[in-house]
């Protein structure tokens, strides 16, 4: 596998999570060595304050503190690629301002939300963010959040005339991934990373750039090394390393759903194998979502352990 | 018709529309001429802050603004509910916050959006802000924008127990919505508004204690004439009045769709209305929304002069 | 009320239930019932092979054998409507032959489901339908089940042209259904129908024509009197028998949502209140849905006697 | 690549394609040729009446016909699999029973649709099928248009207990496609088919055992050779084979989508590059569907030409 196209952003960047001590606060040593963790796992860049890490949940004064420590922690080891999440243009311009402020070196920009959009509206979004800040912009494409489709030609326009730098897909819609890379790669430096966990053997055979995965803070060196298959051309083995990391991706679905929410299982199972493996402090979430039990970080465990990583109980 | 329960808010509190300039910049003068259109139209209180106050696309410096001009003009005439609109439980608290020191005599507050909730994490939004703030809290069920339905058992219970003085009802389900008035109409002071303008003789027929009606900017009047008809149990004629209010709010199917999107429709036609009645100065919408163009006014003053409004190329 | 412009249909028109015997066959002697229960109720139309008659479950000779059935015992004395629910039109035009040359007096009709249809196509499918057949049609909007909204537009012109003569609203858009009772409240003899149970006096208010109640198997007499009171215009009785039929609803919330389905759970509430009420023999439910059992029975009488009917046990 | 669990079917199996006359009867004379188009082509089996073979559209009497001329212009070449498309369990039984006694050799089965099931009454759906007819079936999992996924759970239940031999996916949801390849990887002779015609690279890379390409009625060849290169482990010319049948898929984006329906327009470019292809005699469509115009074979005509097939016009 040969990127023609030069991207400027390739590889893992996983979406940081966020940990919260049991008082509620931002437990800053256990945010610090995620950090290690996911650059000693070989991670090309860090995208903060992404759902992952909670930031619709995040007050704005405890958005800039993580924003802050991952930016000091990170002393521009690897690129930080920052969420600026707010309903609409202009308060996504005064988010993002924000968050070069501190440090950011790129922004990651969703559709609106809340507000009822169309096509024209989401382009002049994206157009009126990059005029108003010049830096890189990801549009991160969610619609299982903001209910709207980044549509394919407004991104294919976008990426030409330069406005985005790329492009985060985690729509679910593989056609359409597909398509986006066929429109998009001869585009000098454009990157299409995939927000799937479980299907980026399936996404880099297809030309996509790289991977945000949110499980890639349980194991970033597993899709640190799928990567590296892949772009060696070793098809097969990224296929079995991928099985392996499919399997691991099980942790989210051991949440007691009559319980536990769709937006708390995926985080809660992350935070909950980071505990497992030694690398934060505590499960808790954010208000107000509900950690995960003794019985789930129990299921998580094993689960852990088949796919060959080192629990707290098992060392 | 009798309310049973000495509901503490009853009767037409529209969200007001914030007018803007064709610099961008709040026109107040306008805003503040709105606010004297509406109480003098006879509403009963004011819902800034909402989804027609374009408060998703407001900065955080304009919705202090807005909140601080409608209190000061207002002056106590009548209540003034603000929409505290952020996407989870800690953010709402801050804004909700603001927005009470700002004069706000109570909030008006949706479930978690961006969020992916249950049903419980919803429960537990609306407790962590009463408990918070201790202010009166409307639950504001629009699943349009927030893709969350309130669901009825927790409705019930959060007015039951005090957590929420009413729900101001937006979700298209009338079904659930005479179900939430049959098991809340002995509640004590709870108020129950529909925000369907074209379906609040039904509403009030069936319990409802007031309406927040979006077209309630256009002719405040005629929701009042409305309200008091359906008090005096003149159903037919308050049927006659629905009939009129329903057909003026055709203005916001005057908008050609392949232009402007779903939300700039509608309160563009609001605030072309406006414009025609000689309320406020310019039609002009946030970013990214586009203005309705002189085409789609010329339609709105058709519409605006057979429901029987005077507008200024009338006058 | 007066309806102005001489509806051909008006009233309640209930969907009839389809009992089963315990050994699956159709129990003709509980169906001869009902219909002699629903005639004596006051109904003035019989709904025949609709969703709450289990057509989609009923092999076509048991849809042959209902119609005949049911046209047998009614002999003439309302009309009887029938449900041509088929994928298309060209399927939908043999069903509803079929179920005419077995004495239906007209065609309730959905718009095209499993195929992916526009405005277009579905204004064609209705005006084909009239072509090939002539009867009487209803256009059945049940987005809930076809996934497709009948538009507001397709349905007034279809309505002026007079391929159908009336609509059966079971969309749940109030403020869709507003509007088209305002806009084809001039057709002569046209008529609009809501399917909700529980909102009938609000659309009786806006100049609705009757009522397709999957309860008023249940209660055909209640039914009647809520649209007596509606055409006397004492709407406040109309609101409180309304408000009783509403509380007698809470039947298809009794099921247990973890075993039965959406669909099951208000087909069988209705059959299991039919059994306690004496009218059929066994609540026996088609393939694959499970009939509802003693602890959902037993919740679902104390229902019936709360709204004072009298049931088997009580009598 | 090799398939572990002996899979009874592999390979290329399209959904054929029902050609119509300009005066709507079945073309018998183009079906034929595109079954020997198809089987010229390298497939390994033959889905008819699926909904690529516009089966919501055909009359019962059509799709008899269809399965008859197909079953005996294959003459057993082929596997023939028939899509059973019916709304529920007792009229799929006796769909099914009639196509097997037409020669077919398998079946293909939805969930339920029309009406709302659950996920017991889907695996009860397909154990009573299967007891019933016992013949080989696959879960079509499409819920675009049946409007319920497939539960993993129930899929992988079905699949170890034999009552279905393979799932066909067209889903839109590769996570959970994995995840099914993942957990029933090692059931014997179990398959698992992708329907997405742009993704098979990757699918094939995360172990699926072939393909129901719609557009493999266009280009059978092409989609043979991708999965021929993909079993050889030739991954590289597999994505490259996957990109040209990608760009060639652009054919379904051609029409005008004011004009054409979703449903209309990806099976109106399949007949109308068949028409090019000098295969069938028609573009014709069902009612009421619309066929495609002359502007928009004339765009097709060019990317098939860019996808190195040869039309009519350049031969």
């Amino acid at each position: 596998m040969a990127f023609g196209n030069n991207p400027k952003y390739t590889g893992v960047i996983p979406p940081v999570v966020t940990p919260r001590a049991s008082d509620g606060s931002i437990d800053v040593a256990s945010l610090h060595r995620v950090v290690e963790h996911l650059i000693s796992g070989g991670v090309s860049g860090l995208f903060i304050l992404g759902s992952s890490g909670e930031v619709p949940y995040l007050s704005n004064a405890e958005r800039e503190q993580v924003a802050r420590e991952i930016v000091a922690v990170n002393a521009g080891r690897v690129p930080v690629l920052a969420g600026a999440s707010e309903q609409t243009t202009v308060r996504t311009i005064e988010e993002g301002a924000k968050l070069i402020a501190l440090g950011a070196d790129a922004l990651v920009v969703t559709t609106p939300f809340y507000a009822m959009s169309n096509a024209a509206e989401i382009e002049t979004h994206f157009r009126e963010i990059k005029n108003a800040l010049g830096v890189d912009l990801f549009a991160y494409d969610v619609p299982v959040r903001t209910h709207h489709k980044l549509p394919l030609d407004v991104a294919v326009r976008l990426a030409k005339d330069a406005v985005i730098a790329g492009v985060k897909d985690s729509s679910g819609d593989d056609v359409s991934f597909r398509q986006l890379l066929l429109a998009t790669k001869d585009i000098e430096g454009f990157s299409v990373f995939t927000g799937h966990e479980v299907v980026v053997d399936g996404a880099l055979l297809g030309g996509a750039h790289g991977v945000v995965p949110g499980l890639g803070n349980v194991d970033p060196a597993g899709y640190r090394r799928l990567f590296d298959l892949a772009l060696a051309g070793d098809w097969a083995k990224a296929a079995a390393e991928q099985d392996r990391l499919a399997s691991l991706f099980n942790i989210v679905y051991t949440p007691d759903s009559s319980r536990v929410s769709g937006g708390a299982a995926g985080l809660g199972a992350f935070k909950t194998a980071l505990v497992e493996l030694g690398v934060i402090s505590s499960n808790a979430m954010s208000l107000p979502m509900e950690a995960l039990n003794e019985n789930e970080a129990c299921a998580i465990r094993a689960i852990l352990e088949d796919a060959g990583l080192q629990t707290r109980v098992a060392s």
